[in-house]
């Protein structure tokens, strides 16, 4: 039985979608990937690409960059949501210059409706050196804070180090 | 029973500030809190401001951007300290070229002397990729030796990460 | 008794080259100190001199910077390895342009022949903001998929925090 809400947290390249696929991938429910990249160049289509290929074909992908509400609103109970990544939406939702507040509250209400059970991925961005860059600052706050409340909400947190998930939560236990 | 030294280790905008309050605030201790910020843009501002809210008027904050020997030897054992944080104190020293080593040592030593329970917040700023700055490299080895002694020193250890406290380290046990 | 391949990672000034030689320095077996540093600068040079004092004279030094298959090959049973670390060895693997995929296969397959117990030290780079610098994001995947491949081998997987080592991952448990 998969919680309602599930959190996984990493950094770059540690396995943390492959992980939330792991998660989902023997649910027996209809797997649905909820995309929130912006392909702006060959670096992200090659990511994407990659990603895509090694999920597989058994997986619906729906493009999803800035209103992940109405997806998730449309999802049934047989189905099993992968929503990769809460960092690209964010990414995409302050460069649109969308209010930041407002749209964290409709996204966690959404997760909150949702009838299937979702696995979200994040990026861990907080540890390293602080950023010279006054946006890249912002973002990691808005970051930190993103993921604070998603963790907050989740049945079950994971973090992710070179491919090895550690519960940091568990309200099934 | 409060331990001595609690020392709080976090990536930016990872809940280390609201966990540290959270561990002294039902102690029944008077609350004190060594505010190591130096207010140099409205960006601090903001952000010292939004701290100082969220605690409430039952903290009193004392500012000690450098010298924390003074107000640490000053504490009576009816007290419970926070002081917040390590990494805003060794920015300070490092700009101001005080003598590292010596200054590390100090602050140690104050806080072995300290007659009040202390928790000390510092950042995790090594896991990303090697800045380019020099002096940015510095601060992160700087960094990650005063973590270290802090660690080494402490009763007790946490890591935060989204909001998550996880203990790395409780000699009570 | 010691297990073939130990992976310790940590990030920047974490302690994680002190928690691996503290795993081998009483093992009883002739310590050999794999060094994978390019010393390019006297920053470089300090850290290695640092590293080499603390170590002492039971130690053999030998530094592989790009080569490490030919002296994983020549160990003996007698022997146990430090290799210090796969963050350098990458770095000058990218630099010199090797392929870096069939780099890596060797390096694993040389871990995987070598007759003595080895302990690989890597930085967590990853868990930082996004980095401007394109090569530093290629650095940041390829650092990634190495400490996934590295962990996914080893025996046993320690994360260094503050100079405080927690097990990720134990076969022998």
């Amino acid at each position: 039985m998969l919680p309602s809400l599930t959190f996984v947290l990493g950094g770059a390249a540690s396995g943390k979608s492959r992980t939330a696929e792991n998660i989902l991938v023997n649910s027996g429910l209809k797997l649905v990937y909820l995309a929130t990249a912006r392909i702006w160049d060959s670096e992200i289509q090659d990511k994407v690409d990659l990603h895509r290929a090694r999920r597989g074909p058994e997986w619906t992908t729906i493009n999803a960059p800035v209103d992940l509400g109405t997806p998730l609103d449309q999802t049934t109970p047989d189905q099993a949501i992968l929503l990769d990544c809460a960092t690209m939406w964010l990414t995409n939702i302050m460069l649109d210059e969308h209010d930041l507040e407002a749209e964290q509250g409709a996204l966690l209400a959404a997760l909150a409706r949702c009838r299937a059970p979702v696995v979200i991925v994040s990026n861990e961005v907080g540890q390293g050196i602080v950023p010279e860059n006054v946006l890249a600052r912002r973002f990691r706050e808005a970051q930190g804070r993103l993921n604070i409340s998603l963790a907050q909400q989740a049945d079950h947190v994971l973090h992710v180090v070179a491919g090895l998930p550690r519960s940091l939560k568990d309200t099934r236990t």
